[in-house]
């Protein structure tokens, strides 16, 4: 059963903030482990990679076998069914589509000092994907993470998608392709981490590294940062949906299964007026359950962490949802735009009763890559931006020098760094000593 | 001395690699010490923070003289120089209006379908920046990261400037006063990072923690990566400067000099087609190093790290220059803006030999917190969107729902998702079972 919470109850602001405190997923303690893997790798490269994958992945590789083959992958593709392909492809140019205006744009101007100013953007050398194996490997996480870096012009991309016993999923061979992704490697865990930060002798390292993935990914990623850039840690799934009496039960009851089954410490959790409509929502989910082929996972997840919180209007809704900071937040009211309006902390929103949030998850266009457990505080969702640096370029004019360079020459001797100072006031008695143009 | 390559040495591509690998800074094994620090300031909160500040800042402080009061700050304030105030209130308008063209822009679109698409940009509900205390103490650096919090509009910004035995920079208070800083706490080391991202009885946690530091600093800042954003991990600086003959040689030496005097680990490289301007360079900076106040640091750091590089054509410069990634890159060639494009991979760039990379560390108006030790492959300088984030909007309309629908519920079955398909064709159902409009 989930939590019932209202904001009329006594203790409303102590089971809230218990309810953010709930940890959700165990730390694994993989640090150690993780650690000797990447030593492991930068020491012995392919032979550590292959040993590794034997051991954890039950699959003997040669360096020649670390990726895919064309002819594999064409071999593969071919068995995807004509609707899934279909379908994989509407939602790869969809999110082409959408990213396509997430390209930054170049500025340079010449302030009223003479200096001209500006910066610009380039694609970083090479990005890796990490694609999970098993259960949570899904190709529309392919499309999520490789489009973008496609789109900022990333010129080489590798993903690392383990296999294990060799097993393959079609789909996610042909979302990379349909995404131009240049190699896929079919290695997986903190070595392939280590292996797309550092390189071997048959992988070149490459500069960014982004994608989901369990425990020792995620410790890999953290100990590769700084060597490479990473994106964020992302943790379990979760979806906040604020509705109003006028919604379907059954809809809302869906769009709380469709995360509570991606894992069973993902948090769904439904802000609504009207206390009666969480019951009948509560219901719904029951009765869906019911039926669910995941229902072991998701019905964990909704008794664990599931909670329906009533609220006696929408302001206090706007605030719960900012100190949660949702992953995924469907907002389900009459005036729902006027409320989307309104919440700070979110990685996306999905407005109106006709926007679950699976919808989007594969076809929307935004990113699916959000920022979890409660990081939307402070991070966003995937985007082209991840996949570029932005350069800032400066060039001083005569003017704008004899303009500036006292006050940087007095700064300088005012944080003891006289080299900065004589750097600049050189350049001043040159100038001085010439007459004015 | 130096190192000289050429290009055209036999073992070129040996050394450069080499220089490129050398270690710059001694691994600090600090992280255990950090751990500790951080769950004794989790767990005992003020308490904590007050202990260790007594321990290595020899300053007693209460929780009622954690902050500077406004008192202090006006007094300290009133010390400073009117020359020294004038140019940080020179650099601060000038970091401000730089700023103002990073904001971000809104969007939203219908695209073919009927979707409603977008994003908007909100900022972080507070900041916390770390300005070191000590030899490394910027009023210059307090400017680079509370300004572009403010043009952002974060509306909490607090600082943590350690003030060993009570020693304080007035100009520090001053520029944290001109932008907009809302707290002072005289606190430094892991004991500050960890009560700006957990909090304590007296300290209110931020979302956001960004700013340079020692090893425990930085390592602390890895540590609670993920319950709050962090900026970059800083190394020690770095300036590549790329030249032809026709440039005074003692300019470009004080312009060596002037990374060189930031650390003994900083590293000044200087790319230039004519080997014997090389040997002019390099004379010069012998010479400067004779009267420099910071000979020690800087002479270490040129005799450690430094090198000239004859090359032979403007392509190996580039070449070599997106290989170092520089953290500030100066060109000063006849061509000088056309170079400037085709490199890649650097922080900043100052074109002409008017444009030291001093004024960009005071006045130009771009950052100067900059990715170093080769990060400018995947990182950008500071921004304004450090201290945004970015949620992204769908709308469907029944329109789009139809057109879109059945690829995701093809796609989330693919994917084995049950109620994320349940939740598209139970609203395309009722869509269609009503008549289209």
């Amino acid at each position: 059963m989930p939590q019932y919470l209202a904001t009329s109850d006594p203790d409303f602001s102590a089971r809230f903030t218990a309810l953010l405190a709930q940890k959700r997923e165990a730390d694994a303690d993989v640090d150690a482990d993780v650690a000797r893997i990447i030593a492991d790798v930068v020491e012995r490269g392919d032979a550590a990679v292959i040993e590794l994958t034997a051991r954890f992945d039950k699959l003997d590789l040669t360096p020649e076998t670390l990726a895919f083959s064309e002819a594999e992958i064409d071999a593969a593709i071919e068995k995807v069914p004509p609707d899934e392909r279909a379908a994989l492809e509407l939602a790869a140019d969809r999110i082409r589509v959408y990213h396509e205006r997430q390209r930054p744009a170049d500025a340079r101007w010449t302030d009223p000092s003479g200096a001209e100013l500006g910066w610009r953007f380039t694609p970083v050398s090479a990005a890796g994907l990490y694609v999970p194996g098993g259960l949570a490997s899904y190709p529309s996480s392919v499309l999520m993470n490789a489009i973008p870096a496609r789109v900022a012009g990333v010129p080489r991309i590798e993903i690392c998608a383990p296999t294990p016993r060799g097993d393959v999923n079609p789909l996610v061979l042909l979302a990379a392709r349909l995404a131009g992704v240049d190699r896929i490697w079919r290695i997986g865990g903190a070595q392939a981490i280590a292996a797309l930060a550092y390189g071997t002798a048959t992988i070149t390292p490459v500069d960014k590294i982004t994608g989901p993935g369990n425990a020792w990914v995620a410790a890999a990623k953290r100990r590769v940062f700084g060597r490479v850039g990473i994106d964020m840690i992302a943790g379990p799934s979760e979806v906040l949906v604020i509705a109003d009496a006028d919604n379907d039960p059954d809809w809302l009851a869906l769009d709380l299964l469709a995360q509570a089954e991606h894992d069973s410490a993902a948090q769904s959790i439904l802000v609504t007026d009207d206390a009666g409509f969480g019951q009948r929502v509560a219901a719904a989910v029951e009765a869906r359950l019911e039926t669910l082929a995941r229902r072991e996972i998701a019905g964990a997840s909704w008794r664990d962490f599931g909670a329906i919180i009533t609220v006696t209007n929408w302001d206090e809704a706007v605030e719960i949802a900012d100190r949660i900071a949702p992953e995924h937040l469907e907002i389900c009211t009459s005036d729902a735009e006027a409320l989307a309006e309104r919440v700070s902390h979110a990685g996306a929103i999905f407005i109106g009763a006709l926007t679950p949030e699976a919808i989007g998850d594969y076809v929307g266009g935004p990113n699916h890559v959000l920022p979890t457990a409660r990081s939307a505080r402070f991070s966003s969702g995937l985007s082209v931006l991840d996949f570029m640096k932005r350069t800032t370029v400066a060039r001083m004019s005569p003017e704008s020098l004899r303009a500036l360079g006292p006050a940087a020459a007095c700064l300088a001797a005012s944080e003891g760094l006289e080299a900065h100072g004589l750097s600049v006031t050189a350049r001043l008695e040159r100038l001085n000593a010439e007459p004015a143009e």
